[in-house]
């Protein structure tokens, strides 16, 4: 299977879609393609954010573009999406997000009035999250050259002195696996408002900013391994890049995984599965055994936590898999996306 | 004028072509409707890049979209320009650049190979300035949703601690206005390579990292009050922002500016001002009167500025404004560009 997948894009030589869905093809595109041309230590962790040392700081560096069609969705924008999705990749890093970069290409012809809405949304979710927006750019690009409005963010966030790196190389046999709520909100949300379909029940996108309840995850215990916010690809995809960084198994109840009725039944009717579909406003903790449950009630008290559960834990082997436990009694792997089609997503 | 152009951007209120051309239209889009949303003291400063205090520390950060077309040009291509123009940005907040952030926006279909030609080129620009790519993110639309590839780079230096800042409202009456060499370069070498002209020589963008040059600058003199990159809008763009946020004047003598005879032609066939056309590998310093020759000589001994001249002075009055003595003797006001019909040239 990934032998195939390889051999069709060395021999296609073009980008597809799939590799923008984040999972196998996107993985392969980045690990093949892109990342042996960058070598150097700080990337090559391929965390959620790169982490600096200036001067003795520890700082968090990322950076996201956001594409997302359509730009208003059930519960966000792209503005909300663009602030809040930078804003927690440096939290995964264990990071207090600081300043945001907010950077503009639009479409010749695009509304000023949606604009408007969009940087207004965003500057909402900036205070939420206590950022400051401090620098951006804006390009115009003529009809047709791109699809309505993209954004980038980059951001910059500071490591508390003492903190201990969260990473997904720090994942360790016996360590639980914290899930903060309901899995798959954001990802049916934009497809049912782009397909224009309704469940009986509106989905809402859970797209916040985590860096709060990551600060609570501290302030409980400093047992934190590692952090990640399932968005594109899903929970499977963020379990799968851990299982392999840290070279450990993760086997997952699927009992104690949360998920709506209204995104189990959307799931269902689209064929697709809850564990790939992007999430926004969620975390996945890999944290020691014995801090778990300190860590569970601390993250239960915040408003994005309340739905928290231990879903799984950390093994020894299968190393680099993550297996899932059914509710039927059975165990199945839980692989990475192979070239699944949700583009745009976010 | 400047009034029918609000008229004009209220009443359609829709996003023109002329938004994007670093001209006045786009100073009034980001003047009017961006920045009073997002008011704060760092991005209201509007220098080529925001500088944040983190633990006593002063850092620069900033952030840019490219979307030039085509994608390779003579003397570079927009991985090249990228890098480029981020560590300029920075290095004209008198920051030394450390770090960047990569990232692609692609569409469906585009060659993988074209991809990493790019990102070759941006791994050598990278290399030639010292700085490191650390994060970056992948994203792919659909075929016709992006034209081809779009690259966000943001990047993050230090300023060193005893550096003076640099900045658009330091320049001062009597301060000498030095250029680092040929203008125009890289505005007639992309337009040439878009429309298919040929000027009996061909003419090659300028795009080069300037960081350099810009502690060759300091090591000769801390008296450096601004400096900034004559990019989108050109060298006219840049000198209106400084004289209009330092409140002075700025007289230049046109014989002093540097400009190759085949771009003087190019521009002259294709009806466009020097003074406007953009440069990915000048910068204009803005520079105590006693320090002048100092830093001139000292940017003469780097490739990069060994064209450099002094080209004219900060006066008292009038404010805001940029003079221009001409070679007949003359004297003519140089505005802020219009609506100045180069898009995509960055």
């Amino acid at each position: 299977m990934e032998e195939r997948e390889k051999a069709s894009l060395k021999s296609t030589g073009r980008i597809l879609l799939a590799h923008g869905a984040g999972g196998k093809l996107g993985h392969q595109l980045v690990a093949d393609e892109i990342l042996p041309l960058f070598s150097n230590p700080i990337l090559a962790r391929m965390d959620d954010s790169a982490i600096l040392e200036i001067e003795g700081f520890r700082l968090a560096f990322t950076s996201d573009s956001y594409v997302v069609d359509p730009l208003f969705f059930p519960g966000g924008d792209i503005g909300r999406l663009a602030v809040c999705g930078t804003v927690n990749d440096l939290s995964m890093g264990g990071a207090k997000p600081l300043y945001l970069s907010l950077s503009l290409i639009l479409e010749e012809g695009f509304p000023v009035e949606d604009m408007t809405r969009i940087l207004l949304s965003s500057r909402r979710a900036a205070g939420e999250a206590g950022v400051q927006i401090v620098t951006g750019d804006t390009k115009v690009v003529g009809k047709g050259g791109v699809d309505k409005i993209f954004l980038n963010t980059s951001g910059i966030g500071l490591i508390p002195d003492r903190r201990v790196l969260a990473s997904g190389h720090n994942a360790r046999s016996g360590d639980q696996v914290i899930l903060s709520g309901y899995l798959g909100d954001h990802g049916i949300a934009v497809i049912s408002q782009r397909e224009g379909i309704f469940w009986g029940e509106e989905i809402h996108s859970d797209v916040a900013p985590l860096n709060g309840l990551v600060e609570d995850i501290f302030r409980a215990s400093q047992e934190v391994h590692a952090l990640r916010d399932p968005t594109r690809g899903g929970l499977a995809s963020a379990l799968n890049e851990i299982a392999r960084q840290s070279r450990v198994g993760i086997v997952l109840e699927e009992s104690n995984i949360p998920i709506r009725e209204p995104v189990r039944g959307a799931c269902e009717l689209l064929g697709l599965d809850p564990l790939y579909v992007a999430n926004e406003g969620k975390l996945v903790a890999i944290v020691g055994r014995d801090a778990a449950s300190d860590i569970l009630e601390a993250m239960r008290k915040n408003p994005l936590g309340q739905r928290a559960e231990i879903i799984g834990e950390i093994v020894e082997n299968p190393k680099g898999k993550v297996l899932l436990k059914t509710r039927i009694g059975g165990t199945r792997v839980v692989d990475m996306l192979a070239g699944e089609p949700l583009p745009r997503i976010c």
